[in-house]
């Protein structure tokens, strides 16, 4: 079982966080941004030398400290195929370094066309019987706005290759509300789109209790974590906007069990943005950051 | 304005078809698989030779027989970085060809990283003042899940560089009911977001009435289709389903206004895998079949 992989790689880190690899071009040091432009111009070309490099850096800085990656495709779609080759690539780079890889493409579509996304990112491109990997994570983000057509390749993929995906149900961002929150029979829609992943019913709950359909749930939002993990204490729960959103600590709490699992935390630009605000080394500064918050998080105490 | 760029384009092929370019390797004829994988092997490489050999093939078939073409993103992401660079010179030789081009990729996400989205798909991705282009198709699908937060910037991107986005809003699947029909206030989730589209508010209303944002809405649902083109005479609709989903022109009728405009309507595997049923050419089948769909659109009756 996926989840209980993930699970296990955070209990032996003992740090539920999940480093977020989204690079922009302002998010690099110039030192590294400088070299690739000598070489190939103000180019996407030199952009995903850049990326690489940063990335790359992030992820040797912090693989002793952090059980997870994510990685957010869109910052590399925006580099175009390219991008995609990096965005590839750092998966891999993170697997080698013993990261669980979580592909955040919040990926949504008709069946047949989701079979493809899930052989993009989870399982395998079968070609007159040989089965290709592509980017080949761990874990992949999924939109649920298309119902349960779009989940099942997804979670056909889950069961054959051993992956799992985080179904988009509470996001972190400021205008979330406008549909999540509709009302649907007395409670908000993401409650709703919670107990469609949990009776989604397969795979089955691993050692842990925990299914490998697990959920976005933003740490923007405290009251409804709270809800959504007293409502379904069998979904796993990936938590963006711990810090540059404005989620802390504290509010994280009930996301997890009494056991101190049940969530993984996201944070990107407070440690990959780290190196702006200290004026240290971008290894030194990201380094630095994930130890700060491994420890904001081993603060909290489970109930 | 994009949507009247559009509006423009089915006026002078008098047809609102819309060509889907979402190859599968078992779409693709013997002849030109075979010629790929002599060459490379069965692997994602000679997919990618094949799926450019294919849609390029349907592109001369029916370029002076539709007005625009959508490709589906999840099928050259199967493929990987090499496929996306498929997608990508499959975008520059539609437009070469005079058609409109639809991103069919349904991305959605928090602000910041929707903007990375749009850069790749409408805008530009900008590196210290260079304005770079990715993909660069004329309209992008687009998922409502995470509200306005994800809408504005490709709205952005639709004024600054004359592009139009389509939010999913009444999809073709069977299980779409089990999120967007869900019911809200005394009427069905897709009204609201029908609605929510609508007061997105810029860009401002073309030449023809219609705003840029418009909305996809399955063929297979006509009543649905009939409800919101009540609601809403100012949204452009995107309707996937015909033929192969099982929607028919007839159950179409209610998509479009007056002047017979308001809707274009897509057909994937009616057209790319003609060539199966009639035992002709991949490029002879292809556009029998758009010149039948053709038809079957002009034959009608508007009210």
């Amino acid at each position: 079982m996926s989840v209980d992989r993930l699970i296990e790689a955070i209990d032996e880190k003992q740090n539920p966080t999940v480093l977020g690899l989204d690079p922009q071009p302002d998010h690099i040091p110039p030192g590294i941004l400088d070299t690739f432009v000598e070489e190939r111009g103000k180019t996407l070309s030199a952009l995903c030398g850049a990326y690489e490099a940063y990335i790359t850096a992030l992820i040797e800085a912090a693989s002793d400290i952090v059980p997870a990656v994510k990685l957010q495709s869109a910052c590399y779609e925006a580099l175009g195929p390219e991008g995609m080759e990096v965005f590839r690539r750092g998966i891999q780079t993170a697997r080698a370094h013993g990261l669980y890889v979580i592909a955040d493409a919040k990926r949504g579509d008709i069946g047949s066309t989701s079979k493809a996304y899930s052989a993009a990112f989870l399982g395998r491109t079968e070609f007159a019987g040989v089965p290709l990997p592509v980017f080949d994570a761990d874990a992949l983000t999924v939109n649920p706005y298309l119902g349960s057509d779009n989940l099942n390749p997804f979670l056909q993929d889950c069961e054959k290759y051993g992956k799992m995906v985080f179904v988009l149900t509470k996001t972190s961002n400021p205008s979330a509300a406008e549909v999540q929150e509709q009302i649907v029979e007395g409670r908000p829609l993401y409650e709703v789109i919670a107990d469609q992943v949990s009776a989604s019913g397969r795979p089955l709950a691993g050692r842990y209790g925990y299914l490998n359909t697990g959920i976005v749930a933003g740490a923007t939002q405290p009251e409804a974590i709270r809800q959504l993990r007293a409502l379904h204490p069998e979904l796993f729960f990936l938590v963006p906007g711990y810090g540059a959103q404005g989620g802390s600590a504290s509010g994280l709490a009930a996301a997890f069990d009494r056991d101190g699992r049940g969530a993984v935390v996201n944070n990107s630009r407070g440690i990959g943005l780290a190196w702006k605000k200290t004026g240290k080394s971008l290894g030194d500064a990201a380094r630095e950051a994930a130890l700060a918050m491994r420890d904001d998080l081993r603060s909290i105490q489970y109930k």
